[in-house]
């Protein structure tokens, strides 16, 4: 039965679904949130988010939800289909195609439209815009069910739903690409420093990747996840207060190079101090050299007096020191650095922590690969 | 007259402000757009935005419409006032007051409450909140109108309102967050890498304000002044990469010294390369020892070949040289280096780039004189 909104009915929905899809600025959470409530407020089977790619004008087939995994790959074809090409994103019109197995504009792209294989039999096209500027379409569409056509006043409800849904995109887009600059900035410093220890390139990259795999191990959520992320990648920061002669000597360290090493990670909270909310990442950075049985440095914490940033990082940058060739000492392969941090369970480590770089080392081996 | 809503109008007017408030992410705009839309929807004399203080659990005036200046010392205090706080943030519930000015409720606090110092005859307040948790409090208000009240039908459509633009002051929030932890990030960094060079300390965050204050005099967009600060901050970056007994030599540089030196706008460059949208900032980077008559480094670009980023990071790099003292040279009054970078109009800089440096002088001698 086809369904029908009142004036009244519609506004509710559109206010109540933009409510939902701008609640969160996560990309793909916003893109989850759009199938799921264009789907409910239309009483469709299937929906279907298109992006459009600027240099070459097509939609293309970002998330989709209802269809089986076969199915998909003939759904992402109809971003390149001429007639939606040319309805939505040219005209900056809606499409609706009730019937379409039997329609004459697509008998001639049967290929795609066997029953089986191209499930859908009814749809609604709609283009998403923000300020008269096409970013996608979203189209939602139906199986055979008798009677379960799209109507115009569908199609308004969803034009309405459109404007929100563009501009709930955008924002989420715009918050990843901050994101994306900022980490991506970060990186690029600290590999610099890096580069200035002739022995780590790389180093800080990959302690942030273990770290992370370790946090994700022991379910830390996400707001964690973000502060261990930064501090990991800065763990090692301070190394640009460590004299040249002494960062990238080629031989093992003297007693009085060795206690100016060891200021670098107090001098890489010196650094931080001025980042917004520094305290978060701070510890994480000054305490990955503590040892868990308390003879590390520089405060000789013990147990979880150290932070938990502070046990992770350690294990994640031992694994790295560990698999790293030194002029002093060819790199250990993984499975033998796997087998030298386990020995320094509650000596040197947090064994819950090995327990999660274990089961890490061991689910995702691809992490600890590289 | 006391307007009325049916529920039509009502989702109507919800959806149509949502749509306006969250198709920004800068703090101010959907600040300034929440006061506009809501004062509208409501047809109200003025509006008042708070945010909670989560330490003192305090409504903080953040931002207001329709009153004048000497008014508004007395609006913030409505922040303070107990049954407010108690109503609002407490029990989670509005407030519609009618008449203020004759209301027992009120009548104490009668010092707030002569009709010049306090111009508010009826205010209908909401809480802001997400997911159950407040964050602050709207507040219409009207003038002594006769028959102008908040009715309940007000309540529902400013409460209905109210849901949306708590979400979209937290995404803005969230944004903006996230710009000043990148921001206060890059400094970080940056300034870390300025202590190498003994005689640069806090070097790059002054070029990156000039910079900025000579694109604004010159009308540059918000994009670009995006673009501007990153490659400003990140001019130097290259001297990472330059050895510590040439960095940090307390003398002027010999010919060798000085052409390695001379090597870090394209060491800079390699280091961003990994920046998200590298393409943006590398040009102000590489090319802010240029000059205009093409005889600068590394490529003796000249002219309007120059990008100008690197026209403008000359100019306001080479005033912050001119004005910290080196060891071989002390460093000239502000009006000395000004001078200085006059007679150089044409030869080193572009003319229209020192142009906006003498009007942001003249106008905003503040930024100037740190």
């Amino acid at each position: 039965m086809t369904k029908r909104y009142r004036g009244y009915e519609a506004f509710r929905i559109v206010s109540e679904v933009s409510r939902i899809i701008s609640s969160s600025l996560d990309l793909n959470k916003v893109g989850d949130l759009v199938l799921r409530e264009s789907m409910k407020a239309l009483d469709a089977d299937h929906t279907s988010l298109f992006l459009l790619d600027e240099s070459s004008s097509h939609l293309i087939l970002t998330r989709a939800k209802g269809f089986s995994e076969d199915e998909m790959d003939n759904i992402k074809l109809l971003g390149s289909w001429e007639i939606i090409n040319d309805q939505l994103v040219k005209k900056k019109k809606s499409l609706i195609v009730n019937d379409v197995h039997k329609n004459p504009i697509f008998k001639k792209k049967r290929v795609y439209f066997s029953k089986e294989k191209f499930p859908v039999n009814s749809f609604l096209a709609v283009p998403l815009a923000k300020d008269d500027k096409i970013i996608g379409a979203l189209i939602v569409s139906n199986r055979n069910r008798p009677g379960h056509l799209f109507t115009k006043e569908d199609e308004k409800l969803l034009r309405a739903l459109s404007n929100h849904i563009a501009i709930a995109l955008l924002n989420a887009k715009l918050y990843q690409d901050l994101k994306n600059l900022f980490i991506s900035t970060v990186k690029s410093l600290v590999k610099a420093v890096d580069a200035k220890d002739r022995y780590t390139s790389g180093h800080s990259e990959r302690v942030m990747k273990y770290s992370l795999a370790i946090g994700k191990e022991l379910g830390l959520d996400e707001e964690t996840l973000e502060i261990l992320k930064l501090s990991s990648l800065l763990h090692d920061v301070g190394k640009i207060g460590i004299k040249e002669s002494i960062l990238a000597k080629p031989a093992k360290l003297l007693g009085y190079e060795r206690s100016q090493m060891n200021r670098h990670p107090a001098i890489g909270v010196g650094i931080v101090e001025g980042i917004e909310n520094s305290h978060k990442i701070i510890r994480g950075i000054l305490e990955h050299h503590e040892r868990f049985d308390g003879k590390g440095y520089p405060n000789h914490l013990k147990g979880l007096a150290i932070s938990l940033e502070g046990r992770i990082i350690a294990v994640a940058d031992t694994f790295d020191a560990l698999t790293t060739d030194r002029p002093y000492q060819k790199g250990y392969s993984k499975e033998e650095a796997l087998l030298e941090i386990k020995k320094e369970s509650f000596t040197q480590f947090d064994p819950k922590v090995i327990k999660a770089f274990l089961k890490s080392f061991s689910k995702h081996p691809d992490i600890w690969n590289t």
